[in-house]
């Protein structure tokens, strides 16, 4: 077994305990605190993100780990976990099925490995770069489920999608909304489970900002892995110290057009 | 059996005939028309309603139907049904298990009865006016599935939803931004899917505008047979000449300084 498949199985083994763990809890009454940045966070977070850092800690004891909720441990460490145990909280106490649980391992800050994972609908994007990414289907009825994505060339015709208006603060506002003139449509919702809409080619440009490394590390391998390509709002590659923007665009050829339109006032 | 049982059956027959219809078009390539009002529409819109209509018409020939993409057919009659197909057709389209499809049957322009199918979960809402709502669960894995409203009698502790920003214009913005407010947070798409989700005690107030009949009328015995309320932002009854304010509570205790904080401007 090569050193990226024992990584890979890692990462997998993590998302599955995260899921076990998840699962009970959905749609179930559950307490949730605000943390200082007036972000929910459950029981059900906490304690998936600590079975991860167990189940990762165990397998790999020389990588570091950076986790939502419980910081980081082993900063020196040339390879890093990057964890969210549910991203989209809003969605999950909502009982929307849209959150997903984020693992990401990175080499010098890069991002080398992602699995996206919906723990109520069974679906999995697994990722590693320079790879092709994989699609599990899940229990949903009916439709398609070939990985890829789509060709949509021109803003004018192109899906856009964000999580929440509330994220558009301050200048990102009118960036956004210049954007949102040129494209054909946007739909609301869905964190990180619109990045793998996009990589089913069902979505064509998501543009989101006050992103934390968690939201979006495992993000990158599972599009551009897809065929898309991955950035902050100025095409520049995502970073841990970036401006927390973030543009994924399904075909390629999008994304000077969306980073010119980003960079105007609406 | 009795004549609403017979209706019941009837509901849920159009329901399963729209839902074989959608499937197979989920995630599929598919193209959009845009309709006068800038909504898209499809095929699978289209040819699911037919397939509504013509399990009714042959069940129920003396009703009439009005549904969202042919029109009204008996308007004469005293019991009209009301079809939404695709009830989210962005959510459709973005390949988003959150759309619904929507069979309310209205008695002198009151509905009595609504069936809210999601049909790639398999989730299905099913209520007569003046019983309680029935759920199933379909193939989603983990989390409970109580029907029922949950208490929430302080809008300070409300969590609130909206489809899209995007409904909220002219004056219904200030109103709607008075009310939010006053809750505790928002989250953001849903379409009919989060009214399911505030029968099932999930969200505690939802506030929506430029809605249609076929967009509200299968909701109101579903709401209202888990225990919550479903008026206009009037705190007014539901009716087809209204003014396409919808206003949903979980907890009915929420109605009314709902209603007071939509009556202001943010």
């Amino acid at each position: 077994m090569t050193e990226t498949e024992r990584w890979l199985q890692a990462a997998e083994a993590a998302a599955d305990v995260a899921a076990c763990v998840v699962r009970p809890f959905f749609r179930a009454k559950l307490a949730t605190q605000e943390k200082s940045d007036a972000s929910p966070v459950t029981i059900a977070d906490r304690t998936a993100e600590q079975a991860m850092r167990a189940v990762l800690a165990e397998r790999l004891p020389e990588h570091g780990i950076l986790g939502e909720e419980f910081g980081l441990d082993r900063p020196q460490a040339r390879h890093r976990w990057v964890l969210d145990p549910i991203d989209g909280t809003r969605a999950f106490i909502t009982g929307r099925p849209s959150f997903g649980i984020l693992v990401a391992l990175l080499e010098d800050g890069v991002p080398v490995l992602g699995v996206l994972d919906q723990p109520i609908t069974g679906e999995r994007w697994t990722a590693r770069s320079g790879g092709t990414t994989s699609y599990r289907p899940g229990v949903l009825q009916g439709g398609r489920s070939d990985i890829g994505t789509r060709r949509c060339p021109a803003l004018a015709d192109a899906e856009l999608s964000c999580t929440s208006p509330e994220m558009l603060q301050g200048d990102d506002l009118p960036r956004w909304t210049a954007l949102r003139r040129q494209v054909k449509r946007a739909s609301w919702g869905g964190d990180c489970y619109a990045y793998g809409l996009l990589a089913l080619g069902q979505i064509d440009i998501i543009a989101e900002c006050t992103m934390q490394p968690w939201d979006w590390a495992a993000l990158v391998p599972v599009v551009e892995g897809a065929g898309g390509r991955i950035t902050d709002w100025q095409g520049r590659p995502l970073r841990p110290d970036g401006d927390g923007t973030v543009l994924a665009v399904g075909d390629p050829a999008l994304l000077g057009p969306a980073v010119d339109a980003l960079a105007q006032r609406s």
